[in-house]
């Protein structure tokens, strides 16, 4: 599916249907609303997919390199990023654990890792290059490479559906990749780099700097069009992040809601959100990451962060952990009983 | 046991052995601190209790009536309370349904509700009195059966303990139970009545100015001494609240981690830290109500809740969602190779 056919398909949740959702919730013997979030877990979950149990969740992990390293703008060398690949390959990672915990599948993404894969179960070979290219010196990637790129989570989007994925969560491997993150939403607001820039997987101050000036100079050079988000991806974005705004487009367009993880993966559903006004109607921002910009990306795509556990790891953590929480919020849907089938009275009845 | 045999039993977390811990989680390949607090979990349940998994887990749910009531506190009448026990034992309330979830056993212990229960499975009757005494004129429950009610609930953790369960969860019920609670923190704070008191299940404007009135005439009744727990419980607390408080004592002293709920289950939590100031390392707080004074109950505690989800439910439900929290700390903790297992560069090595 093409990117303009998956946009023309999302379509706002049907407020009726959440109406009639909350309408049951607030029939069951509790104080109205007193379950907060889980009932709008509950509920939007319902609408979106008429379903209150998840057959399968997944977890798509997409890795990718930066040209950006070469500024020297992470703690990390970028060699990390095909490590940790295999690491989550043979089920070692934090995602791994994380998402065994919440019985969801891990599917580990090459969108552009600097490194060449014999090939690996487990592994799904989409590179489209070794790395972006270095935005301080041109655009990151080509046009043609961002559309590719998007259209590769729009397929993945559609293989979830078909093998009955409920509940599909976002996750990230790319050392550097808080830069371009905080380069797309400083594109998107205008607002000012060192206010969205922080310090990743932990670079010192002198780091934090070169990664401002960066950031900075590769807007300047580039000039990515804030009424464009192709343009933007493409100029100061990377391969996994393009790789998760393309997965969230397709979802969106096939009624699957999305757990969204961190930093780099709410830079991913910022630029779908940017494609389309109703892409936010299909997610659950995960948790507020300890990176100062994510509270702004949040605020512009209208979400409300689920968990704040000062989680900075990426890889799909987060979004795991909110899994096993709308989890349970679903099990309340189906096991609480009403007032009448309880035999409790309801509120001001003496 | 005695509550000062408990008391006596207490001790600190070893200091050591947290560090011990953090050092295993920091050789894991992950920039060092990027779980957040999912790491705080876990280096703390491994040094309480020296276990890496969990074997049972169980919520102990106690149910009371209060005097108070007819003074008209709250939106529900307390008929509910006896109803909801019969609705917890057949398994149909919120926190069987999170429970289930989290898979952890729910125990409903009758600390004095104001019904005569038929033997019913599933149900501790541990009944002190058929409800507490109006507090706005005299105490709510004599010195003794405070005693006796503490002691309930360290009884309990003794059969915790039996019983092979690693991690317990406090809850409650009790129609009127948010006026005992705002009444014990009042009592040890000092703070105005105001500003701890809130609506519970959802009573309307004129039965919070009641439940203000209440709550002022019966410290004024009872002048509680804020240097005598026991003297502050008998005479504004509550039953289920002592038997929570004595739970977590109990824990305390056989190093038994317990996850506490809400506003009401902190209540018992704050009756138990100023009987003992290192019972706070052995509780978690598992989430921020909606009830205004229970950021004040957690300050004065020194606990950081967990979660943030506009509940207000009680029974146990946040601290069955943090149960699962806690499960998936504990699954990083297991699961995640070090970087030297993984083969993954570490942070600044080019």
């Amino acid at each position: 599916m093409d990117i303009s056919t998956a946009l023309d398909k999302i379509k706002p949740v049907n407020p009726a249907r959440l109406n009639e959702v909350q309408a049951r919730i607030d029939s069951q013997a509790k104080p109205q609303g007193s379950l907060g979030r889980l009932e709008e877990l509950a509920r939007r979950f319902v609408a979106i997919t008429g379903r209150d149990a998840i057959r399968k969740k997944v977890v798509f992990t997409f890795a990718g390199d930066h040209g950006v390293v070469a500024e020297g703008v992470s703690a990390f060398p970028k060699e990390v990023t095909p490590q940790m690949v295999y690491n989550f390959i043979d089920g070692g990672a934090a995602i791994n654990a994380l998402a065994r915990h919440a019985e969801a599948e891990v599917i580990v993404v090459d969108m552009g890792v600097d490194h060449e894969f014999e090939s690996l179960a487990g592994l799904i070979d989409k590179k489209i290059a070794r790395g972006t290219a270095n935005f301080t010196r041109g655009p990151a990637m080509s046009r043609e490479q961002a559309v590719q790129a998007l259209e590769t989570g729009i397929e993945l989007a559609l293989y979830a559906r078909d093998a009955g994925m409920d509940l599909v969560g976002t996750g990230d491997m790319g050392i550097g990749n808080t830069t371009p993150s905080s380069a797309i939403l400083a594109a998107f607001s205008g607002l000012a780099v060192e206010q969205l820039t922080h310090r990743g997987t932990g670079i010192d101050d002198e780091g934090l700097q070169r990664k401002i000036a960066a950031i900075q100079k590769g807007l300047e050079v580039n000039a990515p069009n804030p009424d464009d988000p192709i343009d933007v991806l493409a100029k100061v974005g990377g391969f996994e992040i393009a790789g998760i705004a393309g997965l969230i487009v397709g979802c969106a367009a096939l009624g699957i809601p999305v757990v969204v993880d961190g930093f780099i993966s709410t830079a991913g559903a910022l630029i779908a959100s940017e494609l389309h006004p109703h892409v936010k109607d299909y997610l659950f921002a995960s948790h507020k990451s300890v990176e100062i910009g994510h509270v702004h990306m949040l605020d512009r795509i209208g979400q409300q962060p689920l968990l704040d556990l000062g989680l900075r790891l990426g890889e799909g953590t987060g979004g795991a952990l909110v899994m096993s929480l709308i989890e349970a919020a679903l099990q309340g849907y189906r096991d609480i009983r009403t007032f009448d089938e309880a035999g409790v009275s309801d509120k001001d009845q003496a």
